[in-house]
């Protein structure tokens, strides 16, 4: 079992082992033959045995039983680079009660969503995840009024629908409280929009940074904090920026790994050294940035495999037909230490 | 029309455009507004005029009939990060005829391969995409023998079933040739895998790259190719050890964005400039890296989306249950010009 008591899955298991789902995958076959360590293998099965995981239990539900199948409709989020595994999360849950999910892109376009959920609808879907790119307010479109509906990855500012989304301000926090916890005190933030822009992710970001500078007794300056574009550009020109101030700052809390890479591309280029001279965090865990950055960045995990998880879990329990208590369901995101934090230099 | 004589999409005006899909589509949902320039919309519009392209063809099509589903089973295709893109370009495929796609992610597991399968079947799903998460030889599973099956980012070996892949052999020579182009006599390569190892992007990039020095009348020096992992630690170890030869090389063509990257975070500690002191070429065009390393690398770009569309067209024209010539079906690796290629500091 989980700690949150839910069925354990692969990737319960690789993350248990600390490898990655296709180790499992291949572990699990008994096919590691000189591909993986009898070390790892070791590993791998004990997480098994820990978790109570049944590798076969999903294949069963499948073929018990004439799966059903939940529509899956997102706007851009298949182009984006988490797209697998906001699906993979929404699809393991799918399969342990044998139903299939069946994936549209519309491009966020009216005319093909309608197309779409109408054809959904001759297949008989009766559920769907209506998911997005990027954490934002959405409206339900018209054709999905009245449908079971899980909003995945964005919220619904009328609380009509269910959503379910990251924790910005709680990640906001933690990151910020790292960096005071590190012993930092002159702590920036590059926020990836600005406030006006209404972005979940911007604005509850910089939330949590304030509410984190708050608890600390530290105060919110205005010069610390920054609004770019949430690309490594503007990471690097508002860092550099930073670092120009008579007084800078000691750590930057990074509004995401994009604009981190760019805050290390500045510093670099002035000879400072992360984390020596300055201690940086990101924020969405990219996995094909994070950890390759020199120094490794320590930043904050977007849960998309617990969302999509998630959605699927309550369109499955019938929860979407339900109206207690709040329908925004904000998951919790972990901080992933690596190495791009170190105490100041000194007290300042 | 686009040149390739099929019907144009949406990216196809992205991409005349110098856009984003996603630009592409504000523009014709009339949702421009301050968020795209006067000066991109009209760049959209021309793009949308000269290709002829019609908006709602798709949706159309989608409304005419019920739409047929094309299975779509993944291995761990869905957590990589160009999942997006080989999924949509089979997506736009299969809309023009009315189809839909249902997408599995099986982990590469029989188990849930067959029972997933048999799910398939049991929804009327009569055309199948086998996509493969990296370029490599893979055998159909059996519960997929006798359908019709288009392999999609692998090969078969036994060419039995039509495949989709990268040129990987014209795109390292493409590759090479352009490092020549520039001047350049001592060119290394850092590969992604051993050529033991038989993988298809391994191989024939490093015969792309053999070719075209054959074909400059230049030695292939076993001293500049190495053989990595394909992570950024691969090309930070191997590009260091080149880098302290006796006669280094003057460019570098990395087996991939990740190894180039590596390059960089080598030749940078070592006080070398891109590519005023060494030049470099990447390959797989990774969107969340190339364009961000500074200087921006130029890399060889994988046509994802065109082998998602023709895998989904090969399988919708009948082609999957013909055998005529080859099965195997190579699409063209573009260059991708940006910044870290310069001719070398004087001619050796």
């Amino acid at each position: 079992m989980t700690t949150s008591g839910r069925t354990p899955t692969m990737w319960d298991v690789a993350r248990a082992a600390g490898v990655s789902q296709a180790t499992v995958s291949i572990v699990l076959k008994g096919d590691a033959g000189s591909r993986v360590s009898a070390a790892t293998v070791d590993r791998v099965r004990e997480a098994v045995s820990a978790l109570g995981y049944r590798p076969n239990a999903t294949a069963k539900a499948l073929r018990e039983r004439v799966a059903e199948l939940v529509g899956f409709i997102g706007d851009e989020v298949a182009s984006a680079p988490f797209a697998g595994e906001i699906v993979e999360g929404a699809q393991e849950r799918a399969w342990q009660d044998g139903q299939l999910l069946l994936v549209v892109n519309t491009g966020g376009r009216p005319d093909l969503e309608q197309a779409a959920v109408e054809q959904m609808r001759s297949h008989q879907v009766r559920r769907f995840v209506y998911a997005s790119m990027y954490n934002r307010p959405v409206t339900l479109p018209p054709t999905l009024a009245g449908e079971e509906v899980v909003i995945l990855n964005a919220i619904d500012p009328s609380e009509a629908t269910w959503s379910v989304s990251p924790d910005e301000v709680q990640g906001g926090r933690a990151a910020t409280q790292h960096l005071i916890d590190a012993g930092h005190r002159r702590i920036a933030m590059i926020d990836i929009e600005s406030l006006e822009s209404g972005l979940p992710a911007a604005v509850g970001r910089y939330e949590g940074y304030v509410a984190a500078l708050e608890a600390a007794g530290l105060p919110v300056e205005t010069d610390l904090v920054r609004f770019g574009g949430g690309s490594p550009e503007h990471g690097f020109e508002h860092a550099g920026a930073l670092m120009d101030l008579a007084a800078p700052p000691t750590a930057i809390f990074c509004g995401n790994d994009r604009t981190a890479w760019g805050a290390y591309q500045a510093l670099h280029e002035r000879g400072l050294r992360v984390p020596d001279d300055v201690s940086i965090v990101g924020f969405d865990n990219q996995e094909t940035v994070a950890p390759f950055l020199r120094p490794a960045l320590t930043t904050m995990n977007l849960p998309f495999r617990e969302m999509g998880w998630a959605a699927a879990d309550i369109l499955l329990t019938g929860g979407a037909t339900q109206r207690r208590g709040s329908t925004m369901m904000r998951l919790h995101c972990d901080l992933v230490e690596r190495d791009s934090v170190a105490p100041p230099r000194e007290a300042s």
